[in-house]
């Protein structure tokens, strides 16, 4: 006898949306040195949100509070938008989940751009949905034009965008964003991933409407505020959208810990904003690598820097040899992108290591 | 223009699986004293555990292995099944809702008990599901004949069943289990939540046979681990179930503290065993106050004890009386449950502080 699976979850393929660097490690048969492949923090957290933790640990046989009240309060106070605007999930990751789930009928489009972030792909095809790609603009821009023509064409429910982007680092400012937003059609919902948000420019950033129903708005603890092991992620939407999200969503996703330490990194913004700063320097820093082996680079506004290594052949072959040398980066999967690496900006000292390994590197593959 | 729901999100009703005890407090304006109505663990975390957690501080930055594999493979060992045979999630409560998505088309039926766990019930609903219910016995066990029966009446594709049950305390022995799972339709799944498992008698848990596939069985580190505030649980099931939840799982839910926590609680073996111990003394002096005020009780094999207060208007008002004597307990919401309150063993103090808060709410309780 067959196992009774739901007839959506029977059609769905099996995928991993991302491979994990201990996956990686674990065929390697070895420890990267420098980790800078996952866009996480190098600038590890607030010592406040550190030592709330610690505190916290005495309070960990507690479950959370499932309304996330102090956190909603204090975000909806910093963001000037109502309690009810906001819900929290378990990264940006989650969010997906729960908004795919909450639009999505079976078969329905879904449109984003090829190559753009796979974990939302997963949660399309998990659900039942139907993906409509827009390739990216050969300057490795989000093509709004044409993303918005899919949804018209395809007579879309979601429009995904991340903004700053990920895996290319550029950035659509805030005219761009919202004249696509006004050309959207009307039963079409812009999910909008500001998960980079802190590294773009604040006035770049389209104001926040929270009554605007037409519009979803992710963030997250995992990038500027160095949290991503602890999985807390936000969306700011209108009442009844969230309302929406509050009838399905898990209750208990969100650990008691990932609560008080987003409420005490908020309690400390000197410390995002330093770390803003320093993303900055190491972008510098891996532009001017770039130029010093004549290779090209995508201008980035988020935490990471995309080196153009001029073919897909060579940024697979660039992708093994750093991991060779102990250095896990990414590579983009689709064209145009796929001919880059991509790299996290790390501390002073990782930037260093992985200038001499991607020195070292590039001379093996320029020897062929 | 309404926003575009997908359909069976629209039909959803709202609801709220578990009003948290800071909603309770919110709404008193007043913290509670004894926080003793969510079976949290009253006996902490292992001192090894905290000690891995307080170091893992520093690399919280990291996002966690999205595989678990470390867990995963140590469960494995533990339990004699294959790493294949087990998923990690947010809790038994982020599981569940795996699993209803799994197995649930739009309007299928499900059978549990009413008035068992309501997330479960909540997952159900807010994936198009339709729940059969089955009343408890007159002495609150779940009627598992009565249970299979249902699930023939209705071709149900799940069957739910808390072993410990929660909220009773009531636990079905070994025989009874394997007796209802064998008279089980052959397209019907077992859903058996063991979160309770480590208070009941070892030889009376069925042996793990993850070959099965009518069987999942799920267990958490939220109540002999003291771990609740980590949101980690984990289902054992046949290969071919744990594939597809594979794919369509959240990869990024569980948090790298969790994780590590999780697996220094299962190198201090002694600490969940004594805590074990502690809640077996905790129940019996619950067990002897009510004797002491001539109440009768349901003998438990979980960390709480459902004391009856013999009407469902009385557990009601104790439930009240008991708040504003700073006391957080719960009243389970279905006859025959409805007329007891469920205590959460605590420490020796906070027994001590329940007894004198329960016995002066009795009073004012009896005179009316």
């Amino acid at each position: 006898m067959p196992v009774p699976y739901a007839k959506i979850v029977s059609g769905v393929p099996a995928m991993t949306p991302f491979v994990g660097p201990e996956t990686i490690e674990r065929r390697l048969g070895a420890t990267f040195r420098l980790r800078l492949g996952a866009n996480e923090s190098s600038f590890g957290i607030s010592p406040k949100a550190k030592a709330v933790l610690a505190a916290e640990l005495d309070r960990v046989s507690w479950y959370c509070d499932p309304e996330h009240v102090d956190l909603r309060a204090r975000l909806a106070a910093d963001l000037g938008v109502g309690i009810d605007n906001l819900v929290v999930g378990e990264g940006i990751d989650g969010l997906l989940g729960l908004i795919v789930r909450a639009f999505t009928d079976p078969g329905e489009a879904i449109v984003t751009s090829a190559g753009a972030y796979p974990t939302f792909n997963y949660h399309v095809l998990g659900y039942g949905g139907r993906l409509e790609f827009v390739p990216y603009t050969q300057d490795c821009r989000n093509d709004l034009e044409a993303l918005v023509e899919a949804t018209r064409r395809s007579a879309a429910k979601l429009l995904y965008l991340a903004n700053p982007d990920n895996p290319s680092g550029t950035f659509l400012g805030r005219a761009e964003v919202e004249a696509a937003l006004d050309r959207l059609p009307e039963d079409c919902l812009f999910v909008l991933d500001e998960a980079y948000a802190e590294f773009a420019p604040p006035e770049e950033l389209p104001p926040i409407d929270a009554a605007d129903t037409r519009l979803i708005r992710l963030r997250t603890f995992s990038k500027a505020h160095g949290m991503a092991g602890l999985r807390l992620g936000y969306a700011i939407a209108a009442e009844d959208v969230i309302a929406t999200f509050q009838k399905i969503r898990l209750h208990f996703g969100v650990g008691r810990l990932s609560q008080v330490a987003a409420l005490a990194s908020l309690d400390d913004p000197d410390f995002a904003a330093n770390v803003v700063r320093q993303v900055a320097e190491g972008r510098a820093d891996y532009e001017a690598l770039a130029r010093d082996h004549d290779l090209a680079f995508i201008p980035s506004l988020t935490n990471f820097v995309a080196i153009d290594l001029e073919s897909a052949e060579n940024s697979l072959r660039m992708v093994e040899l750093l991991e060779e040398r102990g250095v896990f980066v990414r590579r983009p999967g689709v064209a145009p992108l796929d001919r880059f690496v991509r790299v996290s900006v790390g501390t002073p000292e990782e930037r260093a290591g992985f200038a001499e390994a991607f020195s070292d590197a590039l001379g093996a593959l320029r020897d062929g």
